[in-house]
């Protein structure tokens, strides 16, 4: 089966509109953390999910971008103020999905961007940084798009970047159509002034296999992911209630037992894809033992070994002290 | 419902076979190492699985069982040579094991058992010793009862005592009965003497959870667990083909799989249920990595922190070289 392109998709959401860009067009997007994880697409052009997700972004932790016009052969690239080689991976992916968006063959872009929260180990700076180029081209060119459908644009990217074009608690609605128009994020109208998210990197270690590459991988090889999908839609359910009742217990361990989930799924994957540490098991058991002396804090993993816990400001000097070197995020603040 | 009891398949095997004991009875059980894991029950009472598994034995690796009958008010237990006092767990289980054997409401049993196996860290120890109990009890009472039937009376003390009745390779099959007598194990024809086990024991530190109740947790919380018994069924269709072609690497693929799958299990219980240790993870990355360096070894974990490993006596040098401390096994010798 042939499915739809991600230039289709483009086509239907500008919809004509003009493509003279103007001086520059700049945004920002935030990283987000996912209390439910995206895991598995059921298209891999479109990044569409086979499950419903739902994040936190990080405030002003995230991804700026600057985009112009230029007269050159070559898109320039420039990541943290470092021009990149065309052939760079990040350059050659930036390249890529700008070629979905250029007014003719010739034309080119400049693109600044610079991440405001650490770029290794599992941080999504991809999902940030697509969701600032999806929102930077909107005003380069001067659409005007609702945010929606500048998710979906965003998607295109990097399928959590759909996510990071709203700040707060933000669910990605996984959808149900072929050309994935229905699969876009939106913003909860919940905000949780308490909440915190604490930044816990245990390992730099290079990952051995890139998100995009497990994800795929856990699809096709694991006998244990057919149960994620209601797996996710039950966590994503929980989620959302914790979050109306602002309850961080139920919201913690909904979250913690999602991310377990999704780590079980990549373990049974084959050959096995386990994204942990040896310092990650000690992390996990410092979260519980820290639970049995009575602070109510817990954690979530993406692809990845490293943790973010998720815990509220009452409890934030039991839990630095617990846990030094944390870096403490007010989403809401 | 109300299921069967242990005493109805007590009954129903033994037969009106007489209860008169001679003076002694001793047996020797080897542990086994499962292959393709037994995880999750139908019947907690008669510790009936929700799939058949297949386990290689350890030679003269095991547990050894002298019962005769005493005039005393209470049975006395023996492990190691160290009389315990009839509260300890393991004296209390085995006596409520021997309940279903008595002649006489009064009569009481002296039990000797010794491991020759490590009793600590997952090492089956209870397979063996409820194995070698029940092959004891049929040769103090002078049943002789088919090896087969044994294996069911053996299940009875210990799910997996049911394979260790046997040496070689074991299969347990599943059965459907809900009284359970088809529920058995049955001894493979092949035999493969240049396999090597390999006991690596990386933590000493005590289990959290035992595996009785972290197997119930898993089947009752654990939402990837409905996806286990159909993974297990493929694996120990692969496992024996593996067998009879005598294939270490399509053993040990299938043999890994199987045993993450399992772990996958637990971790995604609710609360989750990790029995690895963070050296656990340093060891399994180690296999690994010594498959990458051309290295045919693999490994298998049970409800624990602990490595098994699996190669061939061609692979010996390369893998006690690299793995020091390792505990080499001959189960074939």
């Amino acid at each position: 089966m042939i499915g739809f392109t991600r230039r289709q998709t483009v086509e239907a959401i500008l919809d004509r509109r003009p493509m003279a860009p103007r001086a520059g067009g700049r945004a920002f997007a935030p990283a987000n953390i996912a209390l439910c994880k995206y895991w598995g697409k059921r298209d891999e052009e479109l990044n569409l999910p086979r499950n419903g997700s739902l994040s936190v972004s990080l405030g002003d932790l995230g991804s700026e971008a600057e985009l112009s016009a230029i007269d050159a052969p070559a898109d320039a690239v420039e990541l943290g103020g470092r021009p990149l080689p065309p052939a760079a991976p990040f350059a050659a992916r930036v390249s890529g999905y700008l070629d979905l968006f250029r007014p003719s063959p010739s034309f080119r872009f400049r693109l600044r961007t610079r991440n405001t929260v650490p770029t290794a180990a599992g941080f999504a700076s991809s999902a940030s940084g697509f969701a600032a180029l999806a929102l930077a081209l909107d005003d380069l060119f001067g659409w005007r798009l609702p945010p929606e459908r500048l998710s979906v644009l965003a998607r295109l990217g990097s399928g959590s970047a759909c996510r990071s074009v709203f700040p707060g608690f933000v669910e990605w609605v996984a959808g149900e159509r072929e050309d994935g128009l229905d699969s876009a994020a939106r913003p909860l109208p919940e905000t949780w002034p308490s909440l915190r998210v604490g930044l816990w990197t245990v390992s730099e270690d290079e990952k051995p296999v890139g998100s995009r590459a497990g994800m795929k991988a856990t699809v096709e090889t694991s006998p244990l992911y057919p149960a994620w999908p209601g797996t996710a839609a039950r966590d994503l359910e929980a989620i959302r209630a914790a979050i109306r009742a602002r309850d961080v217990e139920a919201l913690g361990r909904a979250a913690e037992g999602n991310a377990l989930a999704m780590h079980a799924t990549m373990i049974a994957a084959r050959p096995a894809l386990c994204y942990w540490r040896p310092e990650s098991v000690r992390a996990m058991d410092a979260v519980r033992a820290a639970r049995a002396d009575g602070v109510p804090v817990y954690f979530t993993m993406d692809a990845g070994p490293n943790l973010k816990l998720l815990f509220e400001g009452a409890a934030e000097a039991d839990v630095t002290g617990r846990f030094p070197g944390l870096r403490v995020v007010r989403p809401f603040a």
